[in-house]
């Protein structure tokens, strides 16, 4: 006969989750105990005796009945998630991501939990000091479009890193194609930028998508560092965000984040925790998203929850870049600089070849458009 | 000055994309336009050359307005895919899972895309042969709740490999954490398991989760093989689909996908694509789900979907079993099987703990129950 009792000693430390659910208060509450139990033990909870109940089984700590929905906040015990990254990630949304209605839209770590995310390792603060820029926005621009060759895309980055961006990243729908094999780029638009920066004195830096399994990750972030391209872009979606900490802790490269693939977590998770929490935890450096205004339907509020995850005191994580993008052009920097303060990569792509046939130019006033701006 | 032309010489051989977007057909039109381009180019379009328009940016094959929706069928050069899975993703959901209102409701691979997927390695027609069951449903449980030893969990194994059942999973919240250590476990539960099994001449397998990090699953998966646990548990949403592959492609084990975490995909995939197709893709053997009727939402239609995503012909790949789940009992066997047909994996949880004190007795009810039902 089996005892469903532990007897593990538990630590008493928890983690908080805050969700929001879209049901009326009393339909709420029986979503927020089915959680409880849900992502927990997963068991008929009548079976289970008391040292189960009370140190497994999540806790709801509070519960709020707004308007349309409900925000309850439940506490889970540390040790549920045996140090294992994927296991907080099923731990606080696995089973329930299955449930309709639901959203994360806070969480509160404690010291053990954040112990087994690495965080940034360089961070807003890290990343200009990298690149010595510490009074304005950081320029980025894409090498694109898919269909090129390598001496295209080579040739285009040269010419743009003659004008002075800061980071040149291959379009995120780069990979390992047969018309622009990756090592061959890594290895020629390195040599153009690098080329480019010794003529010009700047310090362009390369971010090649490396966006893949995690051992071929591994690999090509080797590469990319010996090349001395400067940088990374992963699609956290695709790769995984397991994948993502394992690179992240195997690379001292900065890390852009790109959000192909992401978007169907906006409805398991608001802005600020998918595009801003979350990415802190898992270790990106600067996180592109589509900007309100552009080719995507992100709202300013949605945009500004994302800012403020990203910037917001957070346990021990560093504060990361936004990288507001999705059709963004030079007349918009203002705008941009002043809704997110200076602490923004603005990352125009397909608009800085619409101004005209000279990239080198066009760079230049992107620039100096941004130098106008009074920063915050 | 840049020309965006394209000199590779394109095979023409295209995958398709079946998309249904929710908006009225001439929005629908227009989307389905922007989808094209920013799948692929992601670069305004009246910049690039013939070229690029007519081998890299994607098609619109077929187009047909529904009632409340328009269904288009979308087709992409293979090129664009670069013989990697994760950028198969990319291809065909990555920037465009931030649209509103859009979801993937088919795939048509082409052989160029088929052969970059593993697909699984037993299907049906393996897994019933390895367990030699070929005429009746196959039965499984699940060891828990979280917060046990691991004594008690192999315990519990043993009596319910005692009653036959043919596959004992972790529940998928069990990882490496201290109550019950990954390793320990794997080694006391597969032992007690094999006791049972040579006690009674059956043939109980054991599946540990061993959801985590690409290198760590690998090692885990090296450990379960070694131990002779006979099988793996992995929720792929948390591994990430790549690890998965990864994954699949270095195990001889039968592994089944759990749900975990995945149901964020649902606002972008349906859930033939989510929950059949693509697991077939990836490698899967049995996809666990919840059932209609149990503690989740899904309907009959959804459940339908999925069983047909896994069953119907698609390319090369095997059948894979369906494993509806999440709240069923033994009264609710035979009218699974008389839904899913005999090829299903029926699994009860919490169910058979609640059935009574004696889980080997419980289970032979649950299997005796089986016996009765009329295969098809």
């Amino acid at each position: 006969m089996i005892e469903y009792e532990t007897r593990y000693h538990f630590s008493q430390e928890r983690f908080r989750v805050k969700y929001q659910i879209f049901e009326e208060s009393k339909r709420a509450k029986e979503i927020a105990e089915a959680i409880c139990v849900e992502q927990t033990i997963e068991f008929p909870i009548e079976l289970t005796g008391n040292s189960i109940r009370e140190n497994v089984v999540g806790k709801i700590e509070e519960i709020q009945n707004n308007h349309n929905s409900t925000v309850v906040t439940i506490s889970y015990p540390v040790e549920t998630v045996g140090n294992e990254p994927a296991q907080f990630f099923n731990v606080i949304m696995g089973n329930c991501s299955l449930f309709p209605n639901l959203k994360i839209i806070g969480l509160q770590l404690s010291p053990s939990i954040e112990n087994i995310f690495p965080g940034p390792r360089y961070g807003i603060s890290g990343l200009r000091k990298l690149l010595s820029i510490y009074n304005r926005p950081l320029l980025a621009t894409a090498i694109k479009p898919m269909g090129l060759s390598t001496d295209q895309l080579a040739q285009m980055a040269y010419n743009l890193a003659l004008g002075g961006v800061d980071i040149i990243k291959d379009d995120h729908g780069l990979a390992d194609q047969p018309f622009s094999k990756f090592k061959d780029r890594v290895l020629k638009v390195t040599e153009a930028i690098h080329k480019a920066n010794r003529e010009t004195g700047f310090h362009t830096i390369y971010a090649p998508n490396i966006t893949s399994n995690e051992q071929t990750m591994l690999k090509q972030a080797e590469f990319v560092k010996e090349a001395g391209s400067g940088a990374l872009l992963v699609s956290p979606a695709l790769s995984g965000f397991s994948s993502f900490i394992t690179l992240r802790e195997n690379t001292d490269l900065p890390i852009l984040s790109h959000p192909a693939f992401l978007g169907g977590y906006l409805s398991i998770m608001d802005f600020d925790v998918l595009f801003g929490t979350i990415q802190r935890m898992i270790g990106a450096d600067v996180v592109i998203f589509p900007n309100y205004g552009g080719r995507f339907t992100f709202s300013k509020e949605d945009c500004r929850k994302i800012n403020h995850g990203l910037k917001k005191p957070f346990g021990s994580f560093k504060e990361i870049f936004p990288s507001p993008a999705g059709g963004m052009n030079i007349d918009s920097c203002g705008d941009i600089v002043s809704f997110y303060n200076k602490d923004v990569v603005l990352l125009i792509g397909g608009a800085l070849h619409k101004a005209g046939a000279d990239l080198t130019e066009n760079v230049k006033a992107f620039k100096a458009q941004v130098e106008k701006i009074h920063v915050r």
